[in-house]
């Protein structure tokens, strides 16, 4: 029997109109489908393809058994995070091995900052493994503010919010185009940063890019009630165009 | 009678699989089909398209007047294309008017150094415009390398080849990860400033990515015979993993 194949499917920013022909595909034929959630949510992931899953379909949530209750900075949140992707990892190697397909959501691009990669990296060698790329979530959120991102001779930077105020400022005060990923809890600190680089009053924040509750606003203008988690900051470039 | 609609449609890297449904549709209903190329060639986003347009369909080949007959830094250079870009809207603007939507061929992700954002700044307040993001031909390099673009806190940075070699160097030593594009003639000046920055025998170059003919070379291996014009040079970043 020859080992089944574990997909790492990327779904782009969340509007099934724009996940590949190839994921479009592969999830309407799935037997399996694994995907990330924190326990007792139903999951970004899951939400987003609700409707595309064949009835039958077998559901494996992999829910993170922590998140934000132990500080990054703590040894214990690596340990507990490692021990939980190898359980994952195990579990779908078996499935492989049993001769089934595995569908494995990816929220934006399986490669690009994604919870995948930490499962991509301990199978790749044990099972075949088929990366599906996806559009960014980012690329999705420069396409929503109606205005391109690099032109010309840009330069584009990306950087996630967790970084530290100081070194955010820094690599903001530098770059032509920016985007900001990973917002969350770190939106403050964001904005001071963007303040600090000079680039606050040209910063547009995007909630749910290309979802049907996207919301598209300059950063300025934006109430405190934005939901950071799912948001991203978009700096546009302003290069050389004729 | 109601304005047609231009679609910016992206094709992403070049795989028809990888197209988004929303484009994949499109493509297969289009009437009007407009797209770039260099006078005398059958050019690249035409062909990715090849099987896929109906029978009847109108093509309009919008040809550059100049490509490298003209350095970049002389002021002909701008008016030639900014009179160029003008010809096309007037072109696409008529058809929508009569009604007809038109479909734009875009190489990778509409607003992601792409041509068709000069038409989209002349169009976008004149007519419908409908523009439909894809995956980068980044995201499809760096898939393409087997290997996770991104981690944790890992900063990306996003150069052109067309930048001074100077510069190139000292971006290129402040990075994680790191993506170039446009590299072209471009190719040497890249190479010294990857080995300046110390990330030469890190660095990754794909040509084709995600197209039948792709390869994927680690650049101290690559030979002089790689077609650097549609090849992008990839460095990992290698932050924080569980």
């Amino acid at each position: 029997m020859s080992s089944g194949t574990i997909y790492g499917l990327g779904l782009g920013p969340g509007n099934p109109e724009l996940m590949s022909v190839k994921s479009d595909r592969l999830l309407r034929n799935a037997r399996h489908v694994a995907y990330f959630r924190k326990a007792g949510k139903s999951g970004q992931a899951r939400r987003i393809v609700d409707g595309m899953l064949p009835e039958n379909v077998i559901e494996f949530p992999m829910e993170y058994p922590v998140t934000t209750e132990i500080p990054l900075t703590d040894p214990r949140y690596n340990e507990v995070l490692a021990a939980f992707y190898v359980d994952c990892t195990v579990r779908l190697k078996e499935l492989s091995d049993q001769g089934e397909d595995v569908v494995v959501l990816c929220e934006g691009d399986p490669f690009f900052y994604g919870s995948f990669m930490h499962l991509y990296t301990r199978l790749k060698d044990h099972a075949p493994v088929d990366v599906v790329p996806a559009i960014t979530g980012m690329s999705g959120a420069w396409t929503a503010t109606g205005d391109p991102i690099t032109w010309g001779d840009d330069v584009l930077t990306v950087l996630v919010g967790t970084l530290s105020e100081e070194e955010l400022t820094r690599r903001m005060s530098d770059t032509d185009a920016l985007v900001v990923m990973k917002i969350g809890r770190n939106i403050d600190k964001v904005k001071r940063a963007l303040t600090a680089a000079g680039l606050f009053d040209r910063a547009w924040i995007v909630e749910f890019a290309q979802m049907p509750n996207q919301t598209v606003t300059k950063l300025s203008e934006a109430a405190d009630g934005v939901t950071p988690y799912f948001s991203i900051i978009i700096v546009h470039g302003q290069g050389r165009r004729p």
